[in-house]
């Protein structure tokens, strides 16, 4: 017999009894998780279970749920070897799923949810809402399960969980001002345990258990009131952490708040003239709330992330007062937490000015290895947007107490901040934490989510990457689709139908893609070229397709799910791809205002639309579910001309006066030849199109200068080439624009290795020249790329081969796609990450294939991931080798590149690094290969060009070139 | 007994006689223009004169008229003694104006004008039209003398005039199209006599005798219809010539239209191969119209102004194919002219390409000296754009056929055309022109007017200058003014009273020194600096003025007048000055467009305003005297973005989109200095006008960015610091900006050098440093310059002192003020405007005196007119001398200037060279001397600046600094 829950029973209860097990012994935060739990089952089966701490009165099904030594119903079975919680004990967050058969007298199967600690019963019991259908989000975002009539599990189910992969996980409420600083006021009256409550419940069902508060204005331990928010933290198990410049469980704004000219704790945050006042100000944190879990951060920094001695302070003085400041923090932690200091979860962040003071220089030792640091969990982080810095070395990895990352969703910062609505993308986020993870950064996961609100997708994935590492990490190569489809299903089986929850992926995974290609907020008038390959066109094409898409799905949710809809798809999605799209179209309005184009007065008002839309859709999203979001949406996200969003800018529209003769614009589609067809200047136009083999449609546009009737005409003696229009008028109104398609039939070519033809304008004629590419594909192998306009561009996924090596371990050094991840197709990354390789031994490589028409030197950009180094020498190798030449091992990033340099600024708002290499290449048949040698390296996309003639410029560079078996 | 006209005169005439005695033998053309006289006569008087062969019916008041050789009254005057033809005989176009007593019976009085030729006849009787107070434009323009009773002349007035400066002297129909074609076309059917009429007539009027007739489409020989056109011109006396490349009294179109495969002239513009059709075609047209007054125009080039030869000709190949021609044509002009050449008036252009050609190089010798030119009037020009290319030497001058000049008041080609409406300056005229008289070019003058209309005011100076040298010439420093008030009252005598005369005035100097600054098709958006030194604002006030002025005479100018005022006065300077200020709004506006100022939209507003405007003013010009003007206002005049109108472009207009809080922006008047208040950007701005000893007032503007109410508050601690407003709110919907004037009162310093106030804005505080100059002028000398603002910029004529040499013949060598001859103020010039000048020996200098702070490296930036060097050296001297440092010769434009070369091309735009000297400066007070050396050299401004601290961008430059006794 199966156990189950059933709306039958539920609503019998008064009858049969109640369905939950309640023991006045179990850990307080463990039975407020229950009620969370049979909450859910109301919402599933539409009747609230109840629960007693009377076994008579349970019905025949029961929930019986506890942790290791607080439980005597565990013990109970226990005995009567029903089950064995052996198999648990002692393990860290491991809980005990199982279906037993009468426990006891009147309860025929119970569910035993048994946890080795607190966090582990909580786990269990979220385990059953989720087992349920019931989403983590449930409470945050008002994600409603899918009803059911019932529920059943095997009578022999057992299920023991894993300990998680990551021992600290979680998340960082931070630069909390205007949005959730103004939820929390409006819906809470502060950052109270009323507010924290919700946020506890999130990050336990998404499996966290450690959480950094809000601290820009906020003081955690005293927000509560009082001690409300730590006890609260206490009762759920959460673990309760502060960030790299929060020392000894004082939160940020504590000092600023106490300190004072007669204050005990001084007036100045600094360890020199204030030792004393410091010291006792970190005494009384610890005397506060050390009895709680923490992982207590130490260390010191300036206020406000400044340097925490002046600038004339040599290394060794900074080294020796952090030292000092360490063993002073060590101490009163023995003194007030715990004697047994290795018991005490510590954290030290590499951060900053930080790290030189741990790895010192060639003349002062750092504090690595240093005794203070023993058993503290060492912190490194990301460049705070998504790009980790230094990892540790092989040698390093044994420290004692492991290592932490601290990662960002949302930055407050230079060079352009970002945080309004979710932008991060979760192939990213895999590549580069499973990299964290594959270098030893196992002991604390921390991810900055600004105010939450929006970054839940990318954060369950975060925290599930974290928690189970074996599912989702560096062997599951390519599955954050897979993981999005199951989140998507997770939150929207109820609302949705399969096809929809398609929609929906698509949606999710569209906009974040293109955030990955550049960031909402960092997005600009002058981002992507207007008109060169047509990017913009076909980015506002694929914007435009999913905000459809979106909108399809606003029409068709139900009153039930459309908050968890609007929440978590349609305002990201339309949010992000609508700034996206408003920018896109300024380029456009810019670039045809130059040209005089009526066409720019449209676009103007296309701009104008997108902001009114921007705005009312985050009065939207603050009015939905009685304003359950208020304030979520504040953040400004347009026109950043600083780091932070002072004196932004929305966009400038630039609008035209019609001239006042009939003119017309004749411009060839992906590039910038234009021409009016005066007879005085540049009236010649090249399509070069269908110079690739495989292209036998291309367009031209026609454009009205003027509010005239403009008359073209087009005509040609090429019998080959053909016109969707070979005539017509443009009114300059309603008609401002005409593109033209041109075919050409390549059976009808005969000798012809170019053609003509011509655009009569009102004041002379366009002549564009059509080149034709006869290029014979059974002459070449297959992915052979071959050049036809003045350069080759290839994805670098279109390798023609591949080289592997073995390690004397078995395992397989190798380049693997990444699927997705990149601007423009996707990634090559080398396996295993940690390793560096050596070229001519075992560095792997791959092969491409190319013609060009002249021998001679060539440029080639490699377009690579704007990831850091792993090092801190600030270089990422790689091999280049063309045709039988020597291997020249080069540098992907400029000299000198540091994280916070400009090159950086650059490169990360851009989302790549662009690195140039001189190769020579021969007439025709050339083979260019790429080896592995730094970690960190992943190429997207490859640019050979004749030295001195860079194609034309681009934001996502030029279009992939013609390969053989395209 | 005075000589007398009078309306009871005229209107007795049945009775008491005609007024005018016509003789049969006279020349046909001076009866045609006694005729007009005549109708000049009724306007003024209200009834027309009549006319009689018969001396018994003219009336006691008589005036006769007769050219020596062509009179019988004259001869009989003559020998009577009542006149002295010997005075006048054999001169060069002078005529005789004097009243005589009783010439016969029945005459009392009468007014005899006598010319020694035709044209001096005609001079004469124009000059009674002109003594009636008729304006030349009286036809040309409807310019309508003042209505008179009576006109008299003493008893005895007799009156020889001059022989005419130069000798040659007249006008270009130019690029007729589409203005002047279309007028042609529409008001009288073509280029044709009918319309010619009026195109000579007001070439005699204005004392002209020389014309190019149009050519782009135009075959003036042809179009008469047949030789209508030539036969009138030889009638009236209109010696006729052609442009550059039309020799042998054939016009443009002429080849063109006669030339094909059974052409008797062959097909191909081509010496080389097709020598005998071309000498045909020559020949024909010697045959033709040699007859008559020409000045022929001898040599070749190519079509459509390109070279004769190939590229590839050598320069000795070149020369001899242009010397064969030069023999080929001098012997068809023997053969079919004149066997006598030197009585041939003959003119080579030196131009472009022939000018190497004249003066080939160190291997070859060129055209220069060779018996092919003897007597050949060699034409040299100006660069298109007003400033004289090179001029003779003084070897050069005795060439026997003397010189001439071609100069531009339109022009259709690089780097922009300008042949819209008049721009050209008198100063800028008279400073070249009276160059190219003194360094002996007199023999032609010829101004290329394009379609006449608009630069009738320029065209009366030119023709003025060349008729009466004596007058108007070089030693006439300074006399355009007067010029353009007797203009103005010769134009208006009877439309406008003598305020309002002095209103026009000021009209017509306004827009032409606007357009000195910068010709209004030249304009664009980028070109005056929007903020900075409010160079934008304050020309744009100066514009205003000036629009509201001739507002007011359009509302007060009556019927019979509006025409001529309409045309002459409201058109060019509307015109103009509407363009102007369309540019300078659109330099505003995309300025505050960028910093999200909603004013850019008021702007916007602002330049649609004048665009119609423009189109409005232009139909109204066509429309106006039944369509008399009709065409006249069809050029392009806005946006070119090539050398001609092809694809030019309206203003771009820049409209903001209102940000979503109140904000407001800080902006110091006069500079980029600007600010919201943010606490983490820049929000401390500088207010630097104190450090001036004479300015107690400034200002800074607060600018709206939303649309929503915004307040500001000012508060400060000096108590001499205030404010025309302390506090307010801008609501960014009708109240978008307040410029605030901050005023000191020095009475009340004391010891402070520096304050600060501080402006509450919505999102922080702006501070601004207010430091306070305390120069003592007493300290220093008069006239002396006081660095205050970071450089020191100074008005050429604010010299402390000049220098002047004395030349063995008595002359003095010196520098004079040209009043207004500047961009901003006005120009020096040294004079003898021939000399080159040696330092130490005759060089004259002017020296200033300036302090500044430190001693050290500066840079001197030297503003000089746009001219062009006199000889082919491309270089351009003058002295520079600091203190008592060596004087440096230096070239104050840069390596390689030549015309045509991009230095030029943005020079001839900006209308100015700007040439930087490095300098050295001690503590405190410097002496700057600048010497003359080159001729051509006019200096307009100096700055001087720390090396590598270049004062902030604009157009015109820095606003002059203080000086002691300013």
């Amino acid at each position: 017999m199966d156990f189950m829950i059933n709306q039958q029973m539920l609503n019998d209860q008064s009858q049969s009894g109640a369905l939950f097990y309640r023991e006045n012994e179990a850990f307080s935060g463990v039975n407020k998780i229950a009620k969370k739990v049979m909450h859910d089952i109301e919402l599933v089966f539409g009747s609230a279970p109840e629960s007693t701490t009377d076994k008579a009165s349970l019905s025949k099904h029961a929930v019986i749920y506890g942790t290791i030594g607080n439980s005597p119903i565990l013990d109970e079975l226990n005995e009567k070897q029903l089950i064995d919680l052996s198999k648990i004990t002692g393990k860290r967050e491991v809980f005990l799923f199982q279906v037993v058969d009468q426990p006891f007298s009147g309860v025929d199967k119970a569910l035993v949810i048994a946890g080795s600690e607190k966090r582990a019963t909580i786990y269990g019991l979220f385990h059953l809402s989720e087992k349920l259908g019931v989403s983590p989000l449930v409470d945050w975002s008002d994600v409603k399960p899918a009803r059911q009539k019932s529920f059943s599990l095997s009578g022999n189910y057992h299920y023991i969980s894993k300990e998680p992969s990551v021992k600290y996980r979680g998340f960082f409420i931070n630069d909390e001002w205007p949005a959730f600083g103004n939820w929390s006021a409006k819906k809470f009256g502060g950052f109270n345990a009323e507010m924290y409550d919700h946020v506890f419940e999130l990050l336990l069902r998404l499996k966290g258990n450690y959480l950094w508060p809000a601290m820009w204005s906020a003081r955690f331990n005293d927000d509560g009131p009082g001690l409300a928010n730590v006890e609260l933290a206490d009762e759920y198990g959460v673990i309760m952490g502060a960030s790299h410049h929060e020392p000894c469980l004082r939160y940020g704004e504590e000092y600023k708040y106490l300190r004072g000219p007669d204050s005990k704790y001084g007036d100045a945050w600094n360890f020199i003239t204030n030792r004393e006042g410091i010291t006792k100000f970190w005494e009384d944190g610890l005397k506060r709330t050390g009895q709680f879990e923490n992982v207590i951060t130490i260390g010191m920094r300036g206020e406000a992330d400044t340097k925490i001695m002046g600038e004339d302070a040599t290394l060794a003085d900074n080294i020796n007062l952090l030292r000092d400041v360490l063993q002073t923090q060590n101490k009163l932690i023995k003194e007030n937490v715990n004697p047994n200091l290795s018991d005490v979860p510590r954290m030290l962040a590499l951060y900053k000015e930080v790290e030189p003071f741990f790895y010192g220089d060639e003349e002062t030792e750092g504090l690595i290895n240093s005794e203070e640091l023993e058993d503290v969990i060492l912190m490194l982080c990301d460049d705070n947007h998504g790009n980790l810095r230094t990892l540790p070395t092989e040698e390093m990895r044994d420290h004692s107490g492991g290592y932490g990352m601290y990662y960002h969703f949302d930055y407050h910062g230079g060079p352009i901040s970002y945080e309004w609505i979710n932008s991060s993308y979760l192939p990213k986020i895999w590549e580069q934490m499973t990299m964290a993870y594959d270098f030893g950064v196992r002991d604390l996961w921390i991810v900055n989510v600004g105010d939450i609100a929006t970054q839940e997708f990318p954060l369950s994935f975060f925290l599930d990457l974290a928690y189970d590492f074996e599912k989702w990490g560096t062997s599951a190569i390519n599955q954050t689709d897979a993981y999005t489809k199951e989140w998507v299903e997770q939150q929207f089986a109820g609302a949705f139908n399969s096809d929809q929850q398609d929609t929906i992926y698509d949606l999710l995974t569209g906009y974040t893609r293109i955030a990955h290609k550049r960031r909402p907020e960092q997005m600009n008038v002058d981002v992507y070229h207007p008109v060169n390959y047509q990017e913009t066109d076909q980015l506002l094409e694929e914007i435009d397709h999913l905000l459809e898409n979106a909108e399809e799905l606003y029409q068709a949710v139900d009153q039930e799910h459309f908050t968890a809809y609007f929440a978590q798809v349609y305002y990201p999605v339309v949010g992000n791809l609508n700034v996206q799209k408003m920018w896109l179209l300024n380029g456009k309005n810019k670039y045809a205002a130059k040209l005089n184009l009526i066409k720019a007065n449209q676009l103007a008002e296309q701009i104008k639309a997108c902001l009114k839309r921007d705005q009312e859709l985050v009065e939207e999203y603050h009015t939905i579910a009685d304003g359950k979001f208020y304030g979520m949406g504040l953040s400004e996200h347009i026109g950043f001309v600083h780091w932070n969003e002072d004196e932004n800018k929305n966009p400038v529209l630039s609008t035209v006066l019609p001239m006042n003769k009939p003119r017309l614009s004749v411009s060839i589609d992906g590039t910038e030849h234009q021409s009016e067809g005066s007879p005085w200047h540049l009236n010649t136009l090249p399509l070069l199109d269908f110079l690739e083999p495989d292209v036998n449609q291309a367009s031209f546009t026609i454009s009205s200068i003027s509010e005239q009737d403009a008359e073209y005409q087009i005509s040609s003696d090429q019998s080959w080439l053909s016109f969707s229009s070979t005539n017509g008028v443009l009114d300059g109104k309603d008609k401002v624009t005409e593109t033209i398609q041109v075919s050409i039939d390549r059976q009808k070519l005969a000798g012809d290795s170019e053609g003509e033809f011509f655009i009569k304008t009102p004041v002379g004629q366009v002549t564009i020249v059509v080149p034709v590419g006869k290029i014979d594909p059974a002459a070449y192998p297959k992915m052979t790329f071959i050049e036809a306009k003045g350069y080759v561009a290839i994805e670098a996924e279109h390798f023609a081969d591949r080289h592997q090596t073995t390690n004397p371990d078995g395992t397989i050094n190798r380049f693997e796609v990444l699927d997705g991840y990149g601007k423009t197709l996707s990634g090559l990354k080398a396996f295993p990450t940690t390793t560096h390789f050596t070229v001519g031994q075992n560095a792997p490589y791959v092969e491409y294939q190319f013609v060009v028409q002249e021998a001679g030197a060539y440029e080639l950009e490699l377009y690579v991931q704007s990831s850091n180094p792993v090092t801190r020498e600030g270089t990422m190798y790689c091999g280049v080798q063309t045709n039988d030449n020597e291997v020249k091992v080069i540098n992907a990033l400029p000299e000198g590149y540091r994280v916070d340099g400009s090159d950086w600024g650059a490169d990360v708002i851009n989302n790549i690094h662009k690195q140039q290499v001189k190769i020579s290449c021969q007439e025709r048949l050339n083979k260019l290969r790429i080896y592995a040698v730094s970690p960190a390296f992943v190429l997207e996309k490859l640019v050979i060009y004749p030295e001195g003639k860079k194609p034309a410029d681009s934001y996502l560079g030029p279009k992939e070139t013609y390969y053989v078996g395209r």
